[in-house]
């Protein structure tokens, strides 16, 4: 008889996402003339880069012609990828990363999820809190997480550290043993970063106790503080105990077309085994690589023309989030995120609750954001919104809920 | 202290390629002037197909524009890809497996080896020797096999199931309890296929025990034998008792484009919960969808124009497995597999060794083959040659192993 994975049966419903989606289908069925925006999936909009459509193309004639088609691939990506990430990722920052120590794939979120296949089940995981909800889902169902606690809202077996404005969105180190400690800088869903004294900090403790950092870098690119670190890497000790996740997603706008990198050093060995070692072991057993055509698309972003067009949209992303930023601080609310992330953490007024006024913003603003209490209990009181819309629309939408409040308070 | 996944330890070395071609640059560089003919691995040499490289093109350029920019897709896969699959994969040859019982991923390597992810860890595998080494590995990486024996080349708590000429290539049902029952059909390596018969004895076997099997039939588009099912669903019962891996790859030559698909009925539910809902969780939480790209190449190979261009190429390979099956049969072999199947499954001569038989092959006839030892124990004394070479090089392949083989006889 075959027997289930019974930790899935733990796991409380997907609800964050579905669950707009389906309040927003309500209002619009009830209003059909509402024109609604969206503000809440993290999803980019503007095209890929031209420099991006030109290597794809060719690369898709590669596979049009004997003499020049791709087969299988290396499972950990192309050189022609890794070695480009190597230069223009790590050596153009000072950091030393060698391509045999980057694995190319189809996305962070994969790797966020399967990393976990090479560490044992009896590890303590810590999270942030709020935290992108792949954490702690992919560990709960290797059976890290304990039962879940529906008055909590929490994992008995997980540490949740609160990461709110009370403590500058810097988490403080646990009271208890941890093994595995997730972290993101640039934050989802605050849109905060982490400072390098919090960063050593925290490589540091890594060291003393042989924890692992998982560190997830996606949103690296919006970083405009110079001060900011960019990679883990960039942190003394860091290369033995911190695995680093980057993608193409928000970088590069490849969402759809599916591109990501996991860094795992050399020098990050735990009892005795190399990490890298059983990360090509695991990838080279349960993965065939990302696609060449795609890759190529990816490996473009490095080149001068490449780079200046990724840069061009992501300052149009970054000029949406000022724009919601300075618009929703002008109308009186307490604001984060925002100057090195694609991401707006709102302070929701007067203590509402996130799904309260997520439901205001619906119905009065008809602006569709994310309440931050669906990232976890810390996260209640705030609203996320994304820059990643129009510019007319985001312009727009920060004016429609200047009125909201305005007409509020005068009332 | 970060703990790792122990059974890690216990995999032996991933030795096949590597060994391979480790031997073949050392005969290469000692015998520069030797045009060696590659017949080893089992990957693809023909370009995509002009219908599938028209849509990747116009796929590209939805992506160039803001217009019908493509962000995150479903991560099941597009309604496009889905349907028409359930559509022509399955409508058509009157089986009934409807787009939500179908999971579009980056190929069917990955699907293979995460499907354990639902699955506990005290289940009993069983798998045919000689066997697709990933099957075996992922099921180690889990903590299923028990330990690898040095002896036996064999896993403790793996039960092997030979599938030799001696049982017509058809394994037996087990004697002791399984729990999941990996099947491969067109065999990779054997090139065999089972019948009916053979298939509604297992998913009988399966429904009487409450068994899952796991059915790979990335080769099924070889199949030129109309008694031969293409899907187990083909089989009455299957839709209660398996999960089916299908892949563009052989298919239409997607080994480095990357797509495949699984199957996971809504009908399949084990202690009480619907294995379907749960590779649903898997799959949303671990991964992205593929890419858009890909998808919309995928998409082509079913409309009629990439239909016939698909059907040309499997064609070309169909020949080439004809060219060495028959030529080889000539020399005086013992030859299986190649009249359903990209591969050709050779016994040798005289009970030579398949390495050994593989160092001639190497050093006499410069051809490159791969052991069938490397498949499992019960691969020892066959070699499998592939069908995915140039046409030209496989009858020159067929022709130099035949003057070597009569050679040997003179002597």
């Amino acid at each position: 008889m075959a027997r289930i994975n019974r930790n899935y049966e733990k796991l409380p419903g997907s609800y964050l996402f579905s669950e707009i989606a389906r309040r927003t289908a309500a209002y619009q069925e009830a209003n059909p003339d509402a024109r609604l925006i969206k503000m809440g999936i993290g999803d980019v909009t503007r095209p890929l880069a031209p420099a991006v459509v030109a290597a794809m193309h060719a690369a898709v004639d590669d596979l049009a012609a004997a003499e020049t088609f791709h087969g299988y691939g290396p499972e950990q990506g192309y050189a022609f990828l890794r070695d480009a990430i190597a230069e223009h990722d790590f050596a153009a920052r000072n950091i030393a990363i060698d391509p045999d120590e980057i694995f190319v794939s189809d996305g962070a979120k994969s790797d966020c999820g399967n990393i976990g296949d090479i560490f044992a089940e009896d590890n303590v995981v810590a999270v942030c809190d709020p935290v992108y909800p792949v954490y702690v889902d992919t560990n709960a169902m290797a059976g890290r997480a304990g039962d879940y606690d529906t008055d909590t809202e929490r994992w008995t077996n997980i540490v949740y550290m609160p990461t709110t404005s009370e403590n500058d969105f810097t988490p403080a180190l646990p009271e208890v043993p941890v093994d595995l400690i997730y972290l993101c800088s640039p934050n989802n869903p605050t849109g905060t970063v982490l400072s390098r004294e919090a960063l050593q900090k925290w490589v540091d403790y890594a060291n003393a106790t042989d924890a692992v950092i998982l560190f997830d870098a996606a949103y690296e690119r919006f970083i405009t503080d110079p001060a900011i670190p960019h990679s883990i890497y960039e942190i003394p000790g860091a290369k033995t105990c911190a695995i680093e996740f980057r993608s193409f997603s928000k970088t590069a706008g490849f969402t759809g077309a599916r591109c990501g990198y996991t860094v795992v050093p050399r020098d990050l060995v735990r009892e005795g085994q190399s990490l890298n070692a059983m990360w090509n072991r695991r990838q080279t057993t349960k993965f065939n690589g990302a696609s060449y055509v795609i890759q190529r698309g990816a490996a473009a972003i490095y080149t001068p023309e490449g780079a200046a067009q990724v840069d061009e949209t992501i300052d149009f992303y970054r000029a949406n989030a000022r724009t919601i930023k300075e618009g929703l601080a002008a109308a009186g609310l307490e604001v984060y995120g925002a100057d090195n992330s694609p991401y707006v953490w709102c302070r929701t007024p007067n203590g509402t609750g996130s799904w309260d006024f997520f439901n205001r913003l619906l119905e009065e603003a008809n602006v569709i954001t994310t309440p931050g209490a669906g990232f976890g209990p810390a996260g209640e009181g705030y609203i996320r919104l994304t820059a990643f819309g129009d510019a007319d629309d985001t312009r727009e939408a920060v004016e429609r809920i200047k009125r909201m409040l305005d007409a509020e308070s005068r009332d």
